[in-house]
């Protein structure tokens, strides 16, 4: 059996930037190659990054990453790289791509993946299954492919898939059996979702079965706007061997020696193929580069607990947003609570202290320990800390105005959202909002106060996640010796909006204990009033809640984007229509 | 040939209300039975609304709209309207409804139109082509129907089919021709698109020579969120005769006699129906109540010109938007410029002067004509008009904080938010925002400032055409002998958002005469760079436009909804990374 050394480039591009993306394949081929690659490769949509959306239906930029394509090819021959063959995700089209519109939709674009060698593109594949499903709307964006492509590489038959392929049984995995290919590439653009690494190595097992073949699966890293890709890329035999595991969260180039069994003359197939598929078979048989030096063993890593994983991809995506955006720093008001408390550490892990601004804004209603919280948090996590007293601009809107009950108690938020608002243009700091997703589901937030920002890191974190994560992350701060960020106060105090005297969350909400479970079942679970009652829950609190939740759709259309960790956060992948007379309260 | 008396009934449902919707449905029908009708048809997805969207995962729902259509035909018959067949559009699925998932992606909802007929549900018809561009994404939500269904009713053979067949060739119109049908029902929640008009008759009539059979297409009017139902309802001759059409905006009952062909013995159907799909036939056999009376004629309505178009589309959105959510009241600020003039003219044509607050928001800034003009404006109008200054809240927050240029404009527009949520708090109004799509689109707006509110009517309205707008409405005000609402001055005088001495818009964009064309071909068009240089615009003045395009996204992002009157609006049906390093712009 050859011996084929594969290089799994777990990298982190950016959506539309065409020349940073070919330079970092440039980079990591050139990596590639020094550890004795034989093959290397990059995540779907590499070249334009993931998900374009609708740049898709922009001619000019299908035209621009078919040219990078191209470009790449010749660059990494002139880079002395030719004779190692690369697959890399790029956008493609059948002709010029359609305008979307009713009489014609957006047709003839293609999630595609190519092989380069030589100089040239010698083959290319269009993904098959596109999800349409959760944050994915590729139906709206691309036309299927209907044709495995099989390109012989040292002697090895592999066949090039992207994403859902896997995820879908039929199809490539099915038609690269009948082919009897030794090896399927997979490349991903697959966003983090909280416990998807323990649904994804099994799954890959099944289609490693499926396709009798070993499976390379190699996936982006990083934040685009509200998702985060995590890698998590391996390698899995046919019988469901791991043979190896990237890290989560971190680029990394996973090489690996793998044998493989040798092509035969093609395998002539009968009979139909699955799923009506059609079959390319591209030779690049050519002497490869000499793998060289010992044998290369990726190593396998195990998957991080669910705090450490949640906690990683909100620092990603976070840092990613801000970086990505070109923001030189963020700036978030500190309340001495639990949720702005682990926002402040986030971006302090992030982004580290210098560029980080936590502002306490006390008012006549904020307590003592408000204050030194907040400033505890700052002494611990070394951030930059000021102190805005709101109350002379809350004393002259009311002095200037007749407002009562509920109108003050927002005021006093929005003079904060205008205070950090005012910071952000003086100074050119991004906003951070610290609302949790209880808060968001249940409209326990004020609109243009608390909810000022341009970015949410915790915006898809249930209350109780928050306080979970911020015991694991001073757990972990103290297992390596490092002062834990988070005051214990914070942890364990009642929470409050300290808008009005001695005000409390359970004033207005039910027990977070409570008050999540329904909320993640009726949210996360699609669950209606009779499955949260024979879920076990007071049908009182249910009807309480649900009549929350349906009637804060218009503050969650409002808010600013945030991470998600879950494909049921709020956002483009739950869109509930605000004019609804839909109840599931009594 | 038999004569049936047809009721096109173009109603206004709203999403979720479905005992409201069934209550519509029997007045309606009652009404038909009084006009001596015969068929009653009713718009797609009468009985949930339209579009239902995340809704379609709840069981709970799709279990209401199956009970609520069966519930319905036995309220006809007990009504005593049992004897006249009705068609409406409901919300069904195959089994359980599925949640969606990456395994598992939603599947089994079904896009469905029903028969009723003697308290029964007689027949039921899946829709076939589902729209998935623009504001559609029914690729997510349903899965299509393969079978046509033809009901006889009256001697007459009859097909059903849902909004988007009609729109795509093949399919259930060509399937109906081979079926021999003599009449098509096609019933829609079509959204109202600038001009859309003049492309639906047009496509009437092509698909009734398809399917060489009348066609009555009865869709719904109303808002739903950003978009807004125009009726437009019509019966198309299979020579393409216009027989009759109803007005655009108004609930209407379009009653017409329409001969047509007497079905023979069931035409057998030789070799495969069109795109697959299969044929069920449900014979409806039955005297139906006899028409009586005169004949009746339904008349045709010319479509009005695009100004009034416009106009009512948005005073239809917004007044919907307000009613459906049940605010009693909008509040919005009057600068005595063109934008907030024509959203405060909008809001007294949909609500009435007693239910809009006009508030003029002076600073040191403001010019004699804005508090002249505001106030001109509410006289025209009859608004409740207030004056409350803002300077004293400005000053104070200047006080405080080390605040200079940008910060310091935008501050002021802080100001005047916090004032009109303030006074939303404290009196219940809904907040209206008065952006028009050329600031939204290049980010000539305060965040959290003027675009502070929960609803934008002319969100989706270009600046240029704001002008139109206005200068029509006050022409039409005066062929009536009305005042006309808006001022003249306010309709002449240069832009400016006076938030800093003699600022005017000029001073930052193009004028927009330039720009707007500029940004139709960037935003409408999806027009690149160079398809934009081609179209004779200056390429310096495109880099400038597109720079401010691309890097507005966020703010357009945390905007309020508005109503749309163009597919190509921003919101969900315009979606573009943030994180986003392509740029078009040199």
């Amino acid at each position: 059996m050859p011996t084929l050394r594969l290089a799994l480039s777990q990298v982190n591009p950016t959506v539309g930037d065409l020349a940073g993306n070919a330079d970092l394949v440039r980079r990591w081929t050139r990596r590639a190659a020094d550890a004795g690659a034989q093959l290397v490769l990059f995540p779907e949509m590499m070249l334009t990054g993931y998900p374009v959306e609708d740049l898709v239906f922009r001619r000019s930029f299908v035209a621009a990453s078919q040219a990078a394509l191209h470009r790449l090819a010749a660059d990494l021959a002139a880079d002395g790289l030719g004779d190692l063959p690369v697959v890399v995700g790029y956008l493609d089209a059948d002709g010029p791509p359609q305008i979307s519109s009713a009489a014609e939709p957006g047709r003839g674009a293609r999630n595609a993946a190519a092989l380069l060698h030589r100089g040239a593109v010698v083959a290319t594949y269009f993904k098959h299954h596109l999800p349409n499903y959760g944050v994915f709307d590729e139906d709206r964006y691309f036309v299927p492919g209907d044709t495995l492509t099989v390109v012989r590489v040292g002697g090895v038959d592999v066949a090039l898939t992207v994403c859902e392929d896997l995820w879908q049984a039929g199809g490539p995995f099915a038609v690269a059996r009948q082919a009897g290919v030794g090896l399927v590439v997979n490349i991903n653009g697959s966003p983090y979702e909280l416990n998807k690494d323990d649904i994804r190595l099994p799954l890959v097992r099944r289609r490693a079965a499926e396709a009798g073949a070993t499976i390379a699966y190699v996936n982006m890293i990083g934040g685009q706007d509200e998702l985060v890709f995590e890698g998590d890329s391996m390698i899995v035999a046919p019988d469901g061997t791991l043979l190896a595991r990237a890290p989560q969260f971190v680029e990394h180039l996973l090489v690996h020696d793998v044998e493989l069994p040798a092509a035969a003359a093609p395998l002539a197939v009968h009979g139909e193929l699955a799923d009506g598929m059609r079959l390319v078979r591209t030779p690049v048989e050519a002497a490869l580069p000499p793998a060289g030096g010992p044998a290369a063993v990726g190593g396998i890593m195990e998957p991080v607990a669910d705090e450490a994983e949640v906690w990683h991809a909100l620092v990603l995506g976070l840092r990613d947003y801000v970086d990505k955006n070109r923001f030189p720093s963020v700036v978030l008001g500190l309340s001495g609570g639990i949720d702005s408390a682990v926002v402040a550490a986030l971006a302090v892990d992030a982004l580290g202290p210098d560029r980080v601004v936590g502002v306490s804004l006390p008012s006549q209603h904020s307590s003592e320990h408000s204050l030194a919280d907040a400033e505890d948090l700052a002494k611990r996590t070394g951030l930059d800390y000021r102190v805005q007293p709101i109350q002379p601009m809350v004393d002259t809107y009311l002095a200037n105005m007749s407002l009562s009950g509920v109108a003050v108690e927002n005021l006093q938020a929005r003079v904060r959202g205008v205070i950090l608002m005012a910071l952000s243009n003086q100074e050119g700091h991004l906003v951070l909002t610290t609302g949790n997703k209880s808060e968001l589901a249940v409209g326990y937030s004020t609109l243009y106060g608390d909810s000022v920002g341009g970015f949410n890191p915790v915006k898809d974190v249930w209350k109780t996640l928050i306080w979970r994560l911020a015991k694991w992350r001073n757990a972990d701060a103290a297992r390596r010796g490092e002062t834990p960020p988070i005051p214990e106060s914070s942890i364990g105090k009642p929470p409050s909006a300290e808008l009005s005297p001695g005000q409390l969350d359970s004033d207005t909400l039910p027990d977070y204990q409570v008050l999540d479970p329904i909320l993640i079942g009726y949210v996360d679970g699609d669950l209606g009033r009779d499955g949260l009652v024979a879920a076990g829950h007071d049908p009182a609190v249910i009807d309480r809640v649900l009549r929350m939740v349906d009637t804060a759709e218009y503050k969650r259309r409002q808010s600013a984007p945030g991470t998600k960790i879950s494909m049921k956060a709020f956002g483009r992948d739950r869109r509930l229509p605000i004019t609804n007379r839909w109840r599931e309260h009594g």
